[in-house]
């Protein structure tokens, strides 16, 4: 694993996002001015909630994706950099109120901003990131990226919304569960990917095809979170081994496990999951389970499913070095697990 | 009170937005159809948690202040209908998260949406919601009104941390604690109000006059609602007398009590505000204080002064059945408190 046949240079490492990294760094240092910039105020609170988040060592995976994907066609303006950076803001506030709603006490191996500066300010610097996030596409001024992002906006919560109904529930069908991922993760990096055409002035088909790479991206990218999560190394995701298990969150592991164990198996997930009975050894007990029944590599197989979808998205595009990185990309996530 | 003189049709009951009410129904008609079908999803929490606020009688006044406000310069499209509905859902998200954020029990005389599905719902309700107001805005498709709504969506959350930074702070200055509802409260008037003339296309200056009329008005607003919550009748607000007491709330009669008091006076709000020692002995002592230092009156008489500002913003403009509309908007927001 980690080498893949890459069609269009042969074999190489590409489970990596350098090539990414490095045909947009010139614009992300424009992005990360940006964000400083746009997550001022003179309210002191707020650049510092926003920074503790903002500086914690994601990928900004997000924003380098609409940078691509706008470069890809050619894109010569400066409209992609604000789109970037709204995107990434839409994502910060996204996490700054997931950490409300989940009660959550560490992200990023980094205590979350509501465990140092209260619910309250996280609530509130979401809002605030969001407002600032609107008024960076309205400084672009493209209506079809604004409709693109907004509509991003309400599904998001949407999929959050009926994550949180769904809530501690093993009996949430495999469907029902790609239906949440989709609105709460895959419907940004979708939108990401996308405005990068739309802010190029690129084809109709040029948009379908990067909306569906990014909207498979995504569910490919939270699935193997979700499988990482009961098996990744802990320093390298920032988080424990097992916090989705203790936090009783319902991902397709779990779903799988619940679904072809046997009713003491069931019952035992029932415990754990909807009665929150989830120490360390019961964790121990669940990972065993996951293995018995396959559930973290047939996780990883419907990851890898969505990946395909993703590459084939991309296929009929002419050979880029951003259609190439942003190939990578999908091999990279997936390759996360190994 | 109650009876002042009309500039434009000699002495009535100006006191009353009855004919806001008349002149926007019809367009309210189409607002409140577009509320429901807007607030709808598939989730079935989103519409109830969004109803249980949406259908708990507020007064609607921000919406019609942009459907007045855009009839007033002869707008005959249907956009001001959508600018309506999304301003209308800022203000709900905005007290779904207000009421996360002030762990409040109680609003407009029901329980809030926080202690019937819980604060996460009202979060991600929230986001769902100013989502969905972005996206009405977008269809309506006037880059202008965008940038309004949207610099006054960051400006409101900023306002909000400011107030939680401010929080409990008896040493604010009136500067600082106007710059908070300014912020807070109205800049949302103020943006509801421009997007108007906006909408309708009218020139810059009705532009401006229509924006400080709204900020005036949203100054006026919220410090009589500050004075009303240490002397208002409970039935007619569906709160109770005491409630910014018993919270804590540093409102304008508050910082004018405590610094015009004497140093066993100072003591007194510091316990009852800082200290939460606030019951009701408390609040009745503290109702004293404020009469003798005539901190509720002159709570009013600032009040006033910022709705002759309004008055006057709109003075210059021709006479119409909106304009007289507009200004007894004034009048009734002063009046509530006699």
């Amino acid at each position: 694993m980690g080498i893949v046949v890459n069609l269009e240079g042969g074999k190489r490492d590409a489970a990596s996002i350098k090539e990414l990294v490095d045909l947009t760094a010139a614009d992300m240092g424009r992005v990360n001015e940006l964000i400083l910039s746009k997550a001022g105020s003179d309210v002191q609170m707020i650049p510092e909630v926003a920074n503790h988040l903002i500086s914690s060592g994601g990928k900004r995976l997000r924003p380098m994706l609409t940078l691509a994907a706008a470069q890809m066609f050619g894109y010569e303006g400066e409209g992609h950099v604000r789109l970037a950076t709204a995107v990434e803001f839409m994502h910060t506030a996204t996490l700054l109120h997931d950490d409300v709603v989940d009660e959550s006490g560490m992200r990023r191996g980094k205590k979350t901003a509501r465990m140092i500066w209260g619910n309250q300010a996280s609530v509130l610097v979401g809002d605030f990131l969001l407002g600032q996030a609107f008024r960076m596409m309205v400084e672009v001024g493209s209506l079809e990226a604004l409709d693109i992002l907004s509509t991003a906006a309400s599904i998001i919560a949407e999929g959050e919304v009926m994550q949180l109904a769904a809530a501690k529930n093993l009996d949430t069908t495999e469907d029902e569960h790609f239906a949440v991922i989709k609105a709460k993760t895959a419907a940004l990096f979708s939108a990401a990917a996308e405005v990068g055409p739309v802010v190029a002035g690129a084809a109709r088909t040029d948009r379908t095809a990067l909306r569906s790479y990014g909207m498979n991206l995504g569910l490919a990218f939270q699935l193997i979170d979700d499988a990482l999560d009961y098996g990744g190394s802990s320093s390298d995701l920032g988080k424990n081994v097992g916090d989705d298990f203790r936090e009783g969150k319902v991902t397709l592991p779990v779903i799988l496990a619940y679904r072809r164990g046997t009713e003491q198996e069931r019952a035992f997930w029932k415990k754990a999951i909807e009665e929150n009975d989830a120490d360390d050894a019961a964790l121990e007990k669940g990972i065993g389970l996951l293995a018995r029944h396959a559930a973290i590599s047939d996780t990883i197989g419907r990851a890898r499913h969505f990946g395909e979808i993703a590459r084939d998205a991309l296929a009929p595009l002419p050979a880029t070095p951003q259609k190439s990185a942003l190939v990578d990309v999908i091999d990279f996530c997936i390759s996360r697990v190994n």
